[in-house]
């Protein structure tokens, strides 16, 4: 968290025969052919990416990837989060096997959330499984969906309810793309680099307290906040892979953000995951004020960081109308497991001091929101 | 090998925490909901069976489901090798996750290898994976698909192009329901029984020489030859649950009978996979003979027992006309890696003495099956 020397970060995830490497830096997406050559012995890739990416940044890819004698195809799909669907899943897996891509071949997913998600899920069932390498191109992808190994695809019963897990081989966060970001994407993923502060690591969120501009702006702080983040996901991936336990603490923030997310329809105009999550981090750290575990001034302190940033922190921010607390509650019983009226939320007794709350009353949620929500 | 003194048997197959449990005997399905019960907590199931297995067993099963105390949908699906599709998957996984499958919650294969398979990829992808419990119906499904863990549905490509390892949790090989098999799909799955004596088990293979009409018989023998099988399998499995060595073993007489299937377009009113795969291990022994590595006495031996059962094992036995050798040889080169002229065969020394040969002339084998072939 002091001076940071160089610029290329480079994270291990540990995770026995399926470790691989996170590289964090400027320019990594014209290295990427060397990148790749030298740790995959095929000498074919296929890259899935969206339009937008695409345009911008697919023939760089090919013309690296081409430099270091790897051919490759490519295949642009439309973006947005329907691309989730077991249509394009089976359009990708069509377009691998045209291309021969072999069990030591690689598929590399050019994108955000959106294509990795469908890109490693199609890499983990192609021939049982071929090469995988993620070069995401959003703050949000970089430091979130790039680590962990969760792949899959929508159903129409919900988000991300058919897939594998998946650990990829390589992953490139080249730190310039982000510089094309729309100022409202690149917020949305900050919250996700908040959130690593709030779990577990007071120090990382008092020094983006600090630094918060730095990162923003690009650099070699930007570097440092996408490294930790990605380093802090990577120990708790570590330590619970298939999700039994401690990585529940990743979804702090997420009962109630993706609650407001499905009350929204899932409509980016109104709000994205990131806000959601923004808006739910703080109803976490106002709810555990109110069970009396910690003061409500780290409430007031959590909202006026994520609100100096320009996250949205509250409710009644979302544009349009909100349904009715009841069905809120619907929606946080669908995403997490109810059991006698008890749910489970991610709470802290601190800075940084976040745990697993698996015996939260129901009726204790539902007063809070009654009072929290816009009136 | 000697005497049978109790008829139910149970195989288990080591694979750290996705060890699980194959019964093989008599009456498993009625009692399946207890079976069920006692090692999965889920309450809720759901059968996925093809129409004519459906039509015998479904109600049965539905039955001792529901006494022991889960609750069952099902979804009957036709019979058949097209079934393993994309577009069956897809409405598996849309029943699944419409019955609130969840991960400790039950999915049923109840058929034979196609429905173990495209359930297996479903039961595995549905939540990234629910429980999994495989009833097949088939001697082949019995003693080959429902031990290793592999699952998938076909490509228009190639067949098996798509799927994930899913290990089951639990196997129940009931041996009634091969009673009602026909005599020729009987025999197809007894080809590979007799494989796991022809890899490394010469003993189980006198064994079958003297005791092969009590298998086809049932009772006590049958068991026992599904048990030694099973036990093959999973020993083999267990030193390579991902395919990178020795489990290419199970491979003997499937080179040259894929390249047989191919070559049929997989018409099974001409030759079904044990067919194929009868004709294949001849072919693996003769070609052994005509490289020296045994004599061809040992080809013999093994040819006049598949034809003592009723088993095909020359390619003249194909009913219609077959295609050029090119043809067949390019087959093979699609079925297994070629480098530089060089294939990989199963081949043997001895009975019982199977080997991965991974240096094997193309231009030997092309030879061979010119001569072998029908004039």
């Amino acid at each position: 968290m002091t001076k940071v020397e160089t610029l290329e970060r480079l994270v291990h995830v540990p995770l026995g025969e399926r470790s691989y490497d996170i590289l964090i830096g400027p320019g990594l997406m014209t290295r990427a052919g060397g990148e790749i050559s030298t740790r995959i012995k095929g000498r074919r890739a296929a890259i899935v990416t969206d339009e937008n990416v695409g345009a911008r940044y697919l023939d760089g890819l090919m013309d690296s990837l081409q430099t270091d004698g790897i051919e490759a195809v490519s295949v642009t799909l439309p973006a947005g989060e329907k691309t989730k669907s077991f249509d394009y899943l089976t359009k990708v897996c069509d377009v691998l096997l045209e291309a021969r891509i072999e069990r030591n071949d690689t598929v590399i997913a050019l994108g955000g959330g959106v294509i990795g998600d469908l890109t490693g899920f199609a890499a983990g069932i192609v021939r049982r499984g071929v090469r995988f390498v993620q070069i995401p191109t959003s703050l949000l992808s970089q430091v979130d969906s790039s680590v962990g190994g969760k792949t899959g695809i929508n159903a129409r019963q919900g988000k991300n309810l058919i897939g594998i897990f998946n650990q990829p081989d390589l992953v490139l966060a080249d730190t310039d793309v982000l510089d094309t970001l729309s100022e409202r994407e690149f917020r949305a993923g900050y919250a996700e680099v908040a959130k690593y502060g709030l779990i577990d690591k007071p120090d990382f969120f008092e020094w983006l307290e600090k630094n918060w501009r730095e990162v923003f702006a690009g650099g070699a702080a930007r570097i440092e906040a996408i490294a930790v983040s990605c380093q802090a996901k990577a120990d708790v991936v570590a330590a619970d892979e298939r999700e039994n336990g401690r990585r529940a603490l990743l979804n702090l923030g997420h009962t109630f953000g993706h609650a407001l997310e499905a009350a929204t329809q899932y409509d980016s105009s109104r709000l994205v995951h990131g806000e959601g999550v923004s808006i739910g981090m703080v109803l976490a750290h106002r709810f555990s004020a109110r069970m009396n575990l910690v003061s409500p001034d780290l409430a007031d302190r959590v909202e006026a960081h994520l609100r100096e940033v320009g996250l949205p922190t509250r409710m009644n921010q979302i544009p349009g109308e909100l349904p009715p607390t009841d069905v809120l509650m619907d929606a946080i019983a669908q995403d997490k497991k109810v059991k006698a009226g008890q749910l489970t939320f991610i709470l802290t007794r601190g800075l940084g001091q976040s745990f697993v709350a698996d015996d939260v009353p129901a009726s204790e949620v539902q007063r809070f929101i009654e009072e929290m929500r816009p009136s």
